[in-house]
């Protein structure tokens, strides 16, 4: 006799335009989680390390990093939107809006915003926008992703078609809300490890991050129960043996962060991300596999009203087992190239 | 020259009925094993994931998980109790007695309660009685475990046979010392990831927990090592290939702890292990099984003056390498299930 | 289009005797870092792992491990003088200076003091003495290091040769200043896990601690991230397939803190590290070792207007895949014992 109480996660027809989901499992985050993140990533950007470093430029004192926020809320919407994920496709209009700081509490919920059947009948393309808020009720983040998801009966009918358009890019006029007023006399250059300045970088410069990170089993599969993450491609050899792959899948917001990690080493100022405009998870990433990341600046930004931060849109590109000193992205059909497994597109906060 | 100054641990003959150990080094628990403890299990109830869920009920922040409290207490032991154990026989009478927060110090002490020499003279059973306590002398659990463990000298005299008969299962009417009188209206069922409480459970009721964990050297080590758990056979793959399994052996509350992670799917609002009524390691876990587990309820119990909560009595079994859809178990002859690595009973609380 | 911005390190030929380097990312410790120390390495010291026992004593609250902040520090210091060494040829002058606690803030300098071009013009000797400060300037630590870089350029110049002469060891009189005037009538022998005090021990005693611990790379890398050390030789297995020894080296601050831990069964009560007055890592280390250590008293010292607390001054020697019970070292001819990988000389403190 089975109970019933144990979740499989929704499926394509659970799904309707307008629903919002409540996540659960609200989470508050530690010293313990900035700790662990830097033992993952070894990230080394002196505002998230540091509280006098923060303090001095106007933080009440270091914020947590944006990516182990991101990854705090998407991993409480894995249970009721991708558990039963074919694939998952993009994120768009993502936005930092609040600076959080160990202590604090976050939770998550997600609205449906699209849903469009495939033409097989097997699944279906399930849009939200998902928003992370803080014990507060402060919005701390915010993003559009869309993910294929199994149907559960084939027979099922398709809902009316409703495909979000997201933007493009996050309008710059709106970046900064998570960073408090700086006072960039007090930003200490040498501690910060770079001495480029917003103003020093130009729209169509790339910058080979040079290092690589080979990822282990145990690294990757930490990380995700870290986020309370529990797509099951992460973590179960026993049934991954008899799939695609063979193998773990590792959780494409690993990648992320060992990129971002990565990109310390000539965007070494670039504190904070303020969004990210698009991803794509272009290929796999596996176990042994080394991460290399090179990025491109594809924009370069002022923001209103404020003097102190100016925002570059960078592509931030990994790759693996490759180094990154010749920029492998697309070859001229627009393929991507053997080796790129991620193509972000970020919106970066630097002093001025 | 050996100064004799470090330890080989206690065998059969150093054991005394009466005798208490006070076990070395009191563990400060913080924000940091929280987090560490999340890392390498995922587990995803509320009540441990949020202070301001746990506050809006009535603790006064989030309390450890009782697992951690219990590990890093059996951790003290080891060096005393079982450093020469051939093995772990059994747990019984555990009792989880008092809430632990971060910031509170266990230490561990153990009363020798039984002795009983195994017939052929190289070993013996011993009995304890562990308590462990916070900075404020206050217990927090309490259990019963008995351990076989070597003789130094065959020709030792054999002690008088004192052999305990610990209960059967611990009485539920002494159950929920360690939860607060609980404010059940401001217990919020979205966040905690499940409607069911406690009446939606019957006796009989069994539960597929569905997913599995597959464990990796570093996280079952870095696990035994926040425990500052000394067992030889968890660390030192240069021994223990020439041993009888030829590599390192999972420390049995490692799977403990993970078959409790996997059991939130189906007991979402089972946040507190009240008791242990009893425990057998079935089988010894390595790095590369997965794990999954599945719950049988074999009781259920309201407890005394308590109308916030009630206990359930439910059998935790842990499988290896075998999904857990037909619960395997014991088979007609009473023998377990090929794959059965654990099998846990356990009083558990949950909202009325 | 390359940006420079990216660092590739410092090459011979970019020091100068008297240059200050500044290095980048401050460094908040905090209770997250003591958690994850103590599952990579297991260490058992009371002081360390109870703010009760290290406030009955006299410490405000337990002080941050002594090899914690070596190793923060260390890391800081990699960036810019050691991304480019061929080899880390040794340590001395090593001296903790002030207790750190959760919550203090490391930065480190380090002057160059020494330069001496090798006779092939292919690299040359940099000697550094580094220090490492807290949040409120107060220095926490101090260590002169040599290690061979690599030049860019073998047709460059060789400066001047400046060799410093390092003490051979480190004064005892200036022993203690990290430890505040202790009150040894309230610290609990049974709760350090050893009755041996400072007068205990005697010159020339040896001491086999016993256990051995096995490595795995996602233990090593996650610790070597913890202190944002960035040498490339631990973490990129696609670039080390093409080296030397085929596979990623294990940081040989990984080691010291295994043996550090190890040594805990024979010198539980030896609670800090005063001094390293000298160190060479032997022989590498690599995932799948076995690390084991033992150690030699050297020499007993009392420290100057200190009845509280005493120094020994011992040579704690790790050996990969061989146990030490005979004490492996060197041999007649002066040659390192076959599996000997780290021969540290260390003033540590105990209780008198």
């Amino acid at each position: 006799m089975e109970a019933g109480k144990a979740k499989r996660g929704n499926y394509f027809e659970d799904f309707a335009v307008g629903q919002v989901l409540v996540h659960a499992t609200p989470r508050t985050l530690t010293a313990g989680d900035v700790t662990l993140y830097t033992g993952l990533y070894g990230s080394r950007f002196a505002m998230q390390s540091s509280n006098p470093f923060a303090k001095a430029v106007g933080y009440p004192r270091a914020p947590v990093d944006d990516l182990l926020v991101f990854h705090t809320v998407f991993g409480k919407t894995v249970p009721d939107i991708s558990l039963n994920a074919v694939a998952n496709l993009g994120y768009a209009e993502c936005r930092f809006l609040k600076a959080v700081h160990p202590g604090d509490t976050l939770s998550a919920t997600s609205e449906v915003i699209g849903l469009r059947e495939n033409a097989n009948k097997t699944s279906g393309v399930v849009y939200v926008r998902t928003t992370g808020i803080n014990q507060d009720g402060a919005k701390v983040l915010e993003y559009v992703r869309w993910v294929m998801v199994r149907k559960r009966d084939t027979a099922s009918p398709a809902p009316a078609p409703v495909v979000p358009k997201p933007a493009e890019r996050v309008d710059p006029a709106t970046l900064g809300a998570a960073v408090p007023e700086l006072t960039i006399d007090r930003y200490d250059f040498d501690l910060a490890g770079s001495t480029h300045r917003w103003g020093d970088y130009a729209a169509g410069e790339k910058i080979d991050h040079i290092d690589g990170m080979t990822l282990e089993e145990a690294e990757h599969q930490i990380a995700t129960r870290l986020y309370q993450n529990t797509a099951k491609v992460h973590f179960n050899q026993h049934e991954q043996a008899q799939g695609q792959f063979k193998r773990r899948l590792v959780y494409g917001g690993v990648v992320i962060s060992l990129a971002r990690a990565l990109s310390f080493n000539g965007l070494g100022n670039a504190f904070h991300i303020a969004a990210i405009n698009g991803g794509r998870h272009v290929a796999p990433c596996f176990a042994g596999d080394t991460v290399y990341a090179w990025s491109e600046v594809l924009e370069t930004a002022a923001i209103a009203n404020r003097r102190d931060i100016g925002a570059l849109r960078v592509r931030l590109v990994a790759v693996k087992n490759c180094a990154c000193a010749d920029f492998p992205w697309r070859n001229a059909a627009g393929e991507y190239a053997e080796g790129v497994i991620l193509d972000l597109d970020l919106w970066l906060v630097l002093p001025r």
